[in-house]
């Protein structure tokens, strides 16, 4: 039994880092739960129990084993050396410590094994990176991989727990004829697509764009893999779609391509015997896996395919990861409290 | 002054038929509309006067100098004949002649000599390929294309004014928490992404999905150009997006590369002083040019670039285009009636 805390479990991740504990049935015997200055107080029930929420203290992350962390940068900053301090172990949501050395970026289907290099915190990739990395995962085994293309599809709950509100708040501005000003997204969400999801950077490509080229590397050990992506905001809820080109060295048979694909832990293959049967935000959310469709032989290169998936950006791209990577660190270290 | 007809004037494309011809002052003597059974005997003002909705009939095209077709392929292919007979000239936005071998398809800032070969029926493109080709005209004269992959983000106008209608009330319905039933649709359309538009081909491929392939090699004059594409319905009202991979046959100078795309007739580029200033449906539609921003070179291949397109799939996507082709072979035949 273990001693978690849980910080922005206000959040739109955080939230689910509770319902994710309690389905996988994780080992919790204290559970701390913290958020920022206007939540403190707030009682949140969680098996049964109530819970206050609380603000971040020095000696917070004292006597626990894993500290989950869904929250700003600047506030993963802050907290990486108190967990350190109390020898506990972070896993970070965030973008703070990903591509840092000493921090393994895992994905528990794709590179388990790096959870035993850590050094007290371990970072979980973006929601875009982690789906996407499992697919190719599989298909290194099948034929080298040479290059890698996405366009995505981000739901807003990307954006955290303001932007699912602000969605719904422009939705119904909409339908009342009423004026609609944009907050967190840089222009109306609502019956809009937005080609941007975070910062740019001085090379053109967004620091999402960015995190799914540089992640993707780090956690396939494959430093010189040719990735690029655009990333767009759409309105929908939950649920980031993904169109994917790969290229491999060699000309490669689409049956063999979907079996691996379908071996893959944690991923379900939707189109096998229905082509209308691919997955869509609404019909491939709201659990832990990662769906896949639309599996074709590209026709503009015979060393190509395309696909398209579907993966909840909170669950599998956020929380479910998380826990899994807490689990595979008790697993692999055989810890038993 | 030119005699002409609209074929399909009360759907979403028809009405917008009657706002080209007049912005774009269409030097029109007599006015004839029509449409389907239930919309016979509606009325329709333009510049000034009342028109009366008909059905087509033996006779209905006799007199006139140009037809505007923009209905289903069933209308067109039966109406072909008749507007041949009648000696006059169809202009058809659907898919029943784009790849016949004596119809040209016509996107004028690309390929308008192509109407000097008519026999009667000009066709123009998909809503996706027009924007699409004009962007890859221009690139071609910098450098040979090798290969093009697209992902589009499409809004619903395209489905038609019964789809138009769906999202309305889908949006209405989400706010009232009333149970939502698709019916244009495959599955709910608000806060939800399809891929899938049209109907599916044997090869894994939509239909809209090969209508890009097929049609932008035909305008292009590029038989054998690799190009592949994945098509997707998104909840906008009107706009197509496209994020476009191009790889050429050498490396390219991506300040060059801006230069030839902001110099392409119809084509503004929107991201040449701000990074933070790209197209979307909400700020790039309800005119008649194609807009194009996020120009980068692709971080997966040297001899490659990326961009994100959008233009209204009902003015340059349909009428305009349909409007500006009669404009071209008036041009071309020195027509003056």
């Amino acid at each position: 039994m273990y001693n978690i805390a849980i910080v922005g479990v206000t959040g739109a991740v955080g939230v689910k880092m509770l319902e994710v504990l309690n389905t996988r049935n994780f080992p919790i015997k204290e559970l701390r739960i913290f958020a920022s200055e206007k939540s403190k107080g707030k009682k949140i029930s969680f098996r049964n129990e109530e819970y206050v929420v609380d603000i971040i203290q020095e000696d917070s992350f004292n006597n626990t084993h894993f500290v989950f962390c869904s929250a700003d940068s600047s506030i993963s900053k802050k907290i990486g050396p108190l967990v350190r301090k109390a020898n506990s172990i972070l896993i970070d949501d965030g973008n703070a410590f990903r591509m840092e050395e000493n921090v393994p970026l895992v994905v528990p289907e794709v590179n388990e094994e790096d959870v035993d290099w850590h050094q007290g915190i371990v970072s979980i990739p973006n929601c875009t990176t982690t789906p996407l990395v499992m697919i190719l995962h599989a298909l290194n085994k099948y034929a080298q991989i040479q290059r890698v293309n996405v366009s995505t599809y981000q739901a807003v709950s990307g954006a955290g727990a303001q932007a699912v509100q602000e969605l719904l708040e422009q939705t119904e501005q909409l339908v009342q004829h009423k004026q609609i000003t944009p907050s967190i997204f840089s222009e109306q969400i609502i019956m809009n697509v937005i080609p941007q999801v975070d910062d740019f950077e001085s090379n053109g490509y967004t620091k999402e764009e960015m995190k799914i080229v540089n992640e993707t590397r780090k956690i396939l050990h494959l430093d010189n893999l040719s990735v690029s992506a655009t990333c767009t905001r759409v309105p929908t809820m939950v649920g980031h779609c993904e169109s994917v080109l790969v290229d491999f060295d060699q000309e490669v048979d689409i049956e063999e391509v979907i079996k691996i694909i379908s071996k893959q832990e944690g991923v379900v293959c939707r189109d096998f015997d229905n082509i209308n049967n691919y997955p869509t935000p609404l019909n491939s959310t709201l659990d832990e896996n990662v769906y896949i469709g639309r599996i074709r032989k590209d026709l503009s290169n015979k060393n190509s395919i395309l696909f398209w998936l579907v993966s909840d950006n909170l669950l599998k791209g956020a929380a479910t990861n998380a826990v899994q990577i807490a689990e595979s660190i008790i697993k692999r270290n055989k810890l038993d409290y």
